[in-house]
């Protein structure tokens, strides 16, 4: 043997040994917390508490807006959830929140057409739209499916009514790819006919679901153009105004709507927690946002995957789980509108000087647990890479590296933000609108969902990162 | 170095080998093979071909027990879909099978009680059972939850109705297992009890979904004790005759059935294929069973999972893949009261001396897909997880040991039997039911397993195991 063939056979080895000694720690960490994770599985599934607490929340308060009367119920209901649970504290946490209120009146018709007049369409003003004028807006109607093709129909802009009819793209295995390819048309879409001088804007929900159910969802103005109403359009609508305008390019619609933007409100986000005993001053956070849409009673985005992390805590207490760190539930305000939970969280931190060993967000709906989408050095990826044997009891299949979720991502120093991932097929049929409603959470796959952050959040604990 | 520590290096060097030649393989086949998963799913998920299909049969057929005039129709319904694909050929192949009637009466209520006399219960004869005699039958309830248990009351069941009331284990994590834990009492609860002289049964409706629809399947008499009437009930029914009963135990139970069982009749499996360009004489199968109970319209049990094993033959049409082995879909009859269909195909490969390189059944629904499980030596499941790259882009997580599934198991000779896994939390809400609806079965999920099946029957002729 010489140097030549000693050096890789070294680096072989090394690598041997890396993986041999991942295996073995893998085989350590699973024979010493497999009956506490099928504890909790067998708790969470047997109890279906927060499946309970899920139809409690949508029957007797419903959807929760920022700045609603309903989201302050709900925040109390969370705060009384918390204190019945014997936590070892519960408070709520002040924030500022936009307050936009839909009205009574969103409706839109076709006018001057021969055949068409008088059918109305599906619609629901667009979160933070300003509302029409009095009496509505009557236009024609220019359909736009992509910014590219906005601006080379630039001249034929101006008085009308721009309709954004790009499809959800169904040909992505993962829904959220379908949404992110379609959703800017709403969040910008407005801004920019209106740069061009549109007076109104419709956009097609971006939705999987082929009905005729408005998915709303908020817009962006900018601020240095005119602000123009708009509103989602049902898809079964969409096609069927895109036929009409094809038929009969000249037809007009009237849009009317009384949706209105006040100042901002005081809200709060509820915060809730179980002390270290070892380590209490490393923080570990799981929650979710309290708000919704006004639509539906928000039950996978975000009422579900919200009660998911709220009953991680009652599962520690119930199973007498004394943590090792600090476990805080955060039920953030605002996420859908806004972000003034988030930063109202992340101020308070930095100002506390707490530091975070990390936070897990469930914002993807309360399906069947996929796996874990982590932001974190590769080091601690494939250290908690280990925990999967473990995690696997709960239907997690992977930890990956990638985003986590909008409201703990303001969160600074933690070791890894993480993002709960459930089956995603279904999500965006329901996301945003009459569809979310509490028959669409399924108690086996919600309750699933809650064993796994609560074992990833118990391994958290116990092992640290 | 002395031997000591050169022996552990050599099994160290060519595990690692091993390894490494493994992954080196598995980049290779991804290489090669990418493009054409890729349109397979997209083609899946944008044609929703095999959705379709489902519509118009869960439409215009319904369900399709054994012997009924549905199976015959349906048979003739997928015998045309497979010509107008223009496969290389069609045809059905004789199975004699049960022909069992449910008849038009099945009620029952309680009678002779203070408190419940004329309360209704919510019941299904369950398939293969005799009726009752006309008139019914009148007798008081016990109720019994294990066999063990049904031991212990031995003297006290005759006369009686044994209510067998185990209720399906929601704490396990996989369903089927939740299923299995609770289905004996349905299949061979019936003729336990008529052999201590009950005179009809009732058993909970074997279900993960609390509701009040009655889940069937069928029973299996003992041929050594006298037959006696069995039906199915639903859970809030269940819960009910249970309280009831309690309180009131000598109430009784008359029950009337005229469901009937009748000389076996002659169906068919329906059988297409494409013939392999390279080694036709290496037969691939893909397939689930075409026949149902006769409740809901069999949507995901089995008529989906049939569907998609149906688009495989026309995704490699309309793809033009041309696949090098020969791909057989077979639609099995009478997988739910017998296995006519499975024995007639397994005698005729015999007799015509075919070799079957490998089977794939669904059979478990039309959800999100998980997996593959596998019958097959460790050497074969090795290399087939060198795809797992290639299957996870239609969200297949996993390829292990384990069963295929009913109908192919018959199959001798093949180096694997597999069986298609998706998600499995939601069907048996559904399962043998009024449940069992073409709308429990969502678009997506379904075309996502239709490109799993697709992707693993084209790595199957390609790469051959």
């Amino acid at each position: 043997m010489n140097y030549k063939t000693v050096i890789p056979l070294f680096v072989i080895l090394f690598s041997l040994i890396q993986i041999s000694s991942q295996t073995e720690h893998s085989k350590k960490i699973l024979d010493k917390h497999s009956d506490t994770a099928e504890k909790i599985i067998k708790s969470s599934l047997s109890e279906m508490k927060g499946y309970e607490w899920l139809r409690d929340l949508c029957e007797n308060i419903g959807p929760r807006l920022s700045g609603s009367e309903e989201s302050m119920k709900a925040i109390h209901w969370a705060e009384d959830k918390f204190i019945q649970m014997g936590v070892d504290c519960v408070w709520l946490q002040p924030a500022m929140v936009p307050k936009w209120v839909r009205g009574n009146i969103e409706n839109a018709k076709i006018v001057k057409s021969n055949k068409f007049s008088g059918r109305e369409l599906n619609i629901a003003s667009l979160g933070s739209s300003v509302g029409t004028p009095e009496g509505g807006i009557t236009a024609e109607v220019i359909e736009i499916h992509s910014f590219d093709e906005l601006e080379q129909k630039a001249d034929k802009i101006k008085g009308k009514i721009v309709f954004f009819n790009r499809p959800f793209n169904q040909t992505f295995t993962n829904t959220f790819r379908g949404y992110g390819d379609a959703v800017n048309q709403r969040g910008s879409g407005p801004s920019k006919a209106a740069k061009l001088g549109a007076v109104a804007a419709i956009v097609r929900s971006v939705t999987s679901k082929y009905d005729n159910v408005p998915h709303v969802g908020t817009l962006f103005y900018d601020s240095s153009v005119e602000k123009i109403p708009a509103a989602a359009i049902g898809l079964i609508d969409a096609d069927f105004l895109s036929d009409a305008i094809k038929e009969e390019p000249n037809l007009q619609i009237k849009i009317a709507m009384d949706c209105e933007n006040f100042d901002e409100v005081l809200s709060y986000n509820v915060i809730a927690q179980i002390n270290g005993t070892e380590f209490p001053d490393e923080i570990i956070v799981v929650g979710g946002h309290w708000d919704s849409w006004d639509k539906g009673c928000g039950a996978h985005d975000d009422g579900a995957p919200c009660i998911q992390t709220m009953e991680v805590l009652d599962i520690f207490n119930r199973l007498n789980i004394r943590p090792k760190r600090t476990i805080r539930c955060v039920l953030f305000i605002n996420e859908e509108n806004g972000i003034g939970g988030a930063l109202a969280y992340a101020d308070s931190i930095k100002n506390k000087g707490e530091y975070h060993l990390a936070a897990i967000e469930s914002d993807r709906g309360a399906y069947t647990p996929r796996g874990f989408s982590v932001t974190a050095d590769s080091i601690t990826i494939l250290g908690m890479q280990n925990w999967l044997p473990i995690l696997n009891k709960s239907l997690i299949e992977w930890i990956r590296r990638g985003g986590s979720g909008v409201d703990i991502s303001r969160i600074e120093g933690a070791k890894a933000l993480i993002g709960y991932v459930p089956d995603d097929q279904r999500y965006f049929d329901v996301h945003h609108s009459d569809n979310d409603v509490f028959e669409e959470v399924h108690p086996r796959e919600m309750q699933l969902g809650t064993s796994a952050i609560a074992i990833l959040t118990y391994l958290l604990s116990e092992e640290g990162l």
